[in-house]
């Protein structure tokens, strides 16, 4: 007979786990495997909430395996590391993003691509090498394998640089590979929600000009005077949408509804790529006219390899990239994920796990 | 009074035109401008019938203005040249493409993108600078801008070379531009038709694995041992399909009629590429999901500009890429039409205009 989660392992863990659909998170018990010659243990300090957790615990994606402890934007500090552990030590500040574990040897782990590897292990809903459950970061510590830790940069704060993890990779990683980092070029930013305002902060930095591209014009002061976005663009607005026609060469989507793709097309110069990062449950409608006639292209982008995600996080600490962020208590965890579901978050809530989590 | 299109110019030529959408060639006896500075004259030889002459005809873009002598891709001989002129001289075989004009000061004409230009001007169915209307290849003779005119090969020949002035450039060009040219990568190449079959001699010429994706499993013989395709995929069969999924790094779709995407992205690898060329006239339905999970790309790409358009005709005649064409005569050209509309030609019909445009 299988063990319990509290019983698999040696290491007694506390954190929050749901157990239904129903999302609604509660005090679990658990336990993670001893520290192996690889490993590193991680004292849990804080742990963004990425709109994935709230799509895992409702199983929006219809792959949730409960119970399921969510949590991929760990930042902590090191309490223990194994023989061959050479990149950290106890005391070290780190960070644990979407994966803790891949193949190794397929094409994409030896291009540095670990997160588009067919057998990648998730930080959690996911299974181990040794078939047992991974659990994520809404509790007290986690066991990683040290190829999977970052460098946490002396600079960047705990708090509001755990939401790099993902968010920061996710919108970074696509703007490098499709090149779309050339100074002076005019980015477009769909949705200004988690991923969105850190897009418009990295394009920033990248010297680019930023526009906004949202529904809610009520965010169009914040997003220029406190995001640094050059313009902003309502886009329910077809007067706004027409004068912009043709000005973008490159749009950030980071919208994860249905949506339209036309107008967002309509944006972009000859040559101009829209890259989607959202997952909308529908295909969306593509134009091929305009993609044939101005050369455009649209492209998707997950995340990052370790590699660059530890380049994003230098890249970050280089230019005082944070999250916008609203800190939390763990057992405020619920109510955040009910405002996360209505978008009533500037801009990410952090959960303040080494506060707050007592047992 | 606006004068007939036999009498705004001082040349007399002849050619065929349709007068409705319909879509009905009949003899047609326009004019063309003397030859001035800049411009070339040419006795044309052969003209290709490229699938954009039928939607021409019958107006299926909703832009035609008639009467229309439709054809793109000319081949001819030079018969008089202006003083400007230093490239080409009397007697020298020369063709012409998709375009005879554009602004050649915006951003795509400097950059050798003429074809992007917001006011470039078609071989047919355009205005040119003095607003006369431009009427194409089906003609006796055509009077050019030098700079619109391509250099032709010796040793490529001039009815199946004919083609590669529009068929050649649309599948050459986004190959370059969307990098899909390293040798030994896995090429797909959706509908084996006037695109088609010379992207599978250029993708050969690349150096690149090339697979067939078609509905028709007549053609697989042919595609192989005529073509030189390294394998076949039939299109409507789930276990072909099934089967080769993930296994190519590149797909150039021309495909034209409303189809789905879904499967073509599916046979992708990792940062797979797919560049549609065809244009159906409703938007296609495209999975995000795919897309984001194997960071791949959909791009368009339109024909390409006259310095490229060079560049591919030299490197046709380099790896003695031709055309397969059904040669015919000009009074053919309905039926051929018809047949057209049908696929049922193998795989481009070119008027031998020279010998056969007789008034």
């Amino acid at each position: 007979m299988a063990k319990s989660p509290e019983e698999e392992h040696p290491h007694k863990v506390f954190g929050w786990a749901a157990t239904d659909s129903s999302g609604s998170l509660s005090p679990f018990h658990f336990s993670r495997r001893e520290n192996a010659d690889d490993d590193v243990t991680i004292k849990v300090l804080y742990c963004g909430v990425c709109h994935s957790d709230l799509h895992s615990v409702k199983n929006d994606w219809g792959i949730t395996n409960y119970p399921i402890v969510p949590g991929h934007e760990i930042v902590g500090v090191v309490t223990k590391t194994g023989k061959n552990v050479t990149k950290f030590k106890e005391g070290d500040r780190v960070g644990v993003g979407v994966i803790v574990g891949s193949c190794n040897t397929c094409d994409s782990c030896q291009q540095d691509l670990e997160n588009y590897c067919p057998k990648v292990i998730f930080t959690y809903n996911s299974h181990y090498h040794d078939k047992t459950k991974t659990y994520g970061g809404y509790s007290d510590m986690i066991v990683v394998d040290h190829h999977y830790v970052l460098r946490f940069p002396d600079n960047l704060p705990s708090d509001s640089g755990a939401p790099l993890l993902c968010a920061g990779i996710t919108v970074y990683s696509p703007m490098k590979y499709y090149g779309m980092t050339e100074p002076g070029k005019h980015l477009g930013v769909a949705g200004l929600g988690g991923l969105g305002h850190i897009a418009v902060k990295i394009g920033k930095a990248f010297g680019l000009k930023v526009t906004v591209i949202s529904t809610s014009p009520a965010k169009e002061d914040e997003a220029i005077n406190r995001l640094g976005a050059d313009s902003f663009l309502v886009s329910t607005d077809p007067a706004q949408l027409k004068a912009a026609m043709g000005t973008m060469d490159y749009i950030i989507d980071t919208v994860s509804a249905v949506h339209a793709l036309a107008p967002l097309i309509g944006l972009l110069k000859l040559n101009g790529k829209l890259v989607t990062l959202g997952l909308p449950n529908k295909p969306l409608e593509l134009p091929i006219f305009p993609l044939v006639l101005g050369r455009k292209l649209v492209g998707g982008s997950d995340f990052g390899g370790i590699k660059e995600t530890q380049e994003m996080l230098d890249f970050c600490a280089k230019h005082n990239i944070t999250s916008e962020i609203e800190l939390i208590k763990m057992d405020y965890i619920n109510t955040a994920m009910e405002r996360l579901a209505k978008a009533d978050v500037r801009y990410r809530f952090v959960i303040d796990v080494g506060n707050s989590l007592t047992r």
